[in-house]
């Protein structure tokens, strides 16, 4: 690898998406230098001004270009672009086609226990990252529910422990994003943006859902500028700051408590009433309200975010309206609106399933995009709709959830996957003898 | 506690019902002196004559009475026998009723995840240990496939890790068993074998499915005395001797493997040509093949244990026929009968699900007595057909019966008891607002 350019990248600790990009990377062989600007407020101000007012960490220049932070990056990976600035694409031509008897989509709680059970069968899994390596656990600091660590464990902890010990029965974990599966043909065809391409008796569809954003006006100016939907990531560089955190979820309770740890007062806007938070981050939250930390404004609503990308947020517009849901009501007399100043947005609102590569292919979704599978009481619970395609996790469950929720499904999942394989085999292993037969 | 009698207990390491026994003896406040018989050959010896030839620990004796093994000393104290002859029975009177939100049954890994979670969600969960504490994993030594263990763990350690959890999120874990759940009343009544009688708003069934047997002649007689369900609990006690594993499941590969350790020759007798068991004990199991510890018998059937108490197993009577399931072909010429020498027998031949104190309620079963829930893709999977009675783990699943997948159900039954538990508070709520109203 001659004349690599200078990839340099801005992190902070306490950072998942900082270590994604590092991985990244890493993953590469490429040579990076990084600058930790965890309590170096000269070397934040270098980033600030080097990424033209973005506040968010990491930033990845490479030959001193702008890249981006993970989002940007991870993409510029996906179309191909950044393995170009980085020098390593090789001459065009062929396609390299492998196959492997199960290819596994996703590398959060579901792939990963998938995995493990799927090496213990023999099924010599591939596990494709994807563009959030680990899924959404290696964004909560601290995993407290999570049965077999009664002290608790740090998300990012238990995701590298069960890559661990996906490896040690023999998974394989690669970089990259799944961009299509063609059911059209046994095996099926599984296309990777960054071109390569694998054929497939099984794929597990453990892809997880991603972070839901609201559309509405300065948002997309600011994401990244003051607005953002990582607490654990982003918090720290607005630290003095009000901060308004928008959802009424866990994750919104925990991102809550995590931010007074910076935040001058945390701001909590929930369009219902209730919050659909179990009791326990409900109390929590609730104890940061009488220290004075957290102030939490029910039956309200996101409007719009103020500000620009040289400045960050300045103020953001609510609505409000006892009634709840009060963006529905806008024409409503009783509907309050009104401008609120704070420095930060954090949007906890809910994930999208990550299934675009599964759209042209004959698997079940719900309206929301949700995989839809067997469920039922015996084995085959994680069947989609398409035999050899199986789904776990949070791309399937819309409703638990959880850590520990997912890792069972991704044991139905290799199990379930691994009867099909033996089918298959022995299908193949039928033919060829009654090939032999007809000799 | 005046007058205590000498309770002793013959125990060896690594043996789970020897620690279930001293659990109970000291969750009654009792004391016991505990023979450790690991690599005492003379105490083992003292034992087997004291317990009239039985070599099965532990054994247990109150003031120089045999009690029996752990079988034995949790039916007596089911009965409330145990405690008359401890001398803890206090005079007759009123039931003690009390009152809890959640009584959990079992604690197993579905009972414990469901408790830790439970917990956290403020229903102050009464988990009822039943008469295997812990569950099945507690017979397992090393639990390889529970995901964020790298290096495995025990499955003792395992349980012990869930337990500490769910009595920190301030679970209430009590020793007893369930006698029956009266669902005709709401709060539910929920009776224990010891008299005690709760009332609750919602149960788990969390109870799990103890080891089967085969009713075959002999079986009565010798279980104990060279017949076990347990191959950790007992294998040392046979050191040398020729052994017999009946199954072909996970189970029987694992205990096969476990008892090279101890055994001359492992055999394993399956009813069929090929283990159900998942392939990495699949080879584990060959590999001891290769090196002529372990012998497979395929197609072979147990019919009869031939032995005394006094001299333990002596010999077996197999049947083998190629076309499997000889039992069923016990007529067909080719069936092969014939006796074979071994001096213990461990059977590994699945579970049946612990439901009878739920059999007079409207909780549907399925024909094996697994109970029925509803399962599909969103919310309430874990209902039974009885509002505000949930179940979980090997209790309805008869296929994946897996650590994790438990655990993942756990989970799901304390979040769908916590809705159900929501709606409950806020109908009575709601009632004692109408008649307030009504004022």
């Amino acid at each position: 690898m001659s004349d690599q350019p200078r990839v340099e990248i801005y992190t902070k600790e306490d950072c998942p998406y900082c270590d994604k990009a590092k991985d990244l990377f890493d993953s590469k062989g490429v040579e990076y230098e990084e600058y930790n600007m965890t309590g170096d407020e000269e070397l934040f101000e270098e980033m600030v001004e080097r990424a033209g007012g973005r506040k968010t960490a990491p930033e990845v220049f490479v030959d001193d270009e702008l890249i981006g932070g993970w989002d940007d990056t991870s993409k510029l990976d996906e179309t191909g672009e950044l393995d170009e600035k980085l020098g390593l694409v090789t001459d065009g031509g062929d396609e390299i086609v492998e196959h492997r008897p199960l290819v596994i989509a996703g590398t959060g709680i579901a792939g990963l226990t998938a995995a493990v059970y799927a090496g213990r069968a023999n099924n010599d899994p591939l596990v494709i990252e994807g563009d959030e390596p680990g899924g959404q656990l290696t964004l909560t600091t601290d995993v407290a529910n999570y049965p077999g660590f009664p002290e608790g464990i740090g998300g990012p902890e238990l995701v590298n422990k069960m890559k661990e010990q996906a490896r040690q029965f023999g998974a394989d974990l690669q970089n990259g994003v799944i961009e299509s599966v063609d059911d059209s043909t046994r095996p099926f065809r599984v296309e990777l943006t960054n071109g390569n391409v694998y054929t497939a008796d099984a794929v597990i569809a453990a892809s997880g859902a991603s972070a839901r954003t609201l559309g509405v006006p300065g948002e997309d100016e600011l994401m990244g500028y003051g607005l953002s939907t990582c607490a654990t990531c982003d918090g720290a560089f607005f630290r003095g700051e009000d901060m308004l955190v928008v959802g009424g979820g866990d994750a919104a309770m925990e991102e809550a408590t995590f931010l007074t740890k910076f935040a001058d007062t945390v701001y909590i806007a929930h369009r219902r009433e209730e919050f659909r938070a179990e009791d326990y981050w409900v109390d929590r939250v609730h104890e940061k309200v009488e220290d004075g930390e957290i102030e939490i404004m029910k039956n309200t609503e996101l409007l719009e975010v103020h500000g620009s990308q040289e400045e960050g947020v300045d103020y953001v517009t609510l609505v409000e309206n006892d009634k709840g849901h009060p963006t529905d009501r806008l024409e409503d007399p009783e509907t309050n609106e009104f401008e609120f100043d704070v420095g930060a947005v954090f949007l906890a609102i809910g994930h999208t399933p990550n299934t675009e590569y599964l759209e042209d292919t004959g698997v079940e979704m719900d309206d929301d995009g949700y995989l839809v599978t067997q469920g039922g009481d015996g084995g085959g619970q994680t069947e989609t709709a398409v035999p050899g395609i199986f789904g776990a996790g949070d791309v399937v469950d819309y409703h638990y959830q959880q850590a520990v929720t997912a890792a069972g499904m991704g044991s139905k999942a290799a199990l379930d996957a691994d009867e099909y394989l033996e089918d298959v085999e022995r299908a193949e292993s039928g033919e060829a003898e009654a090939a032999a037969a007809d000799d």
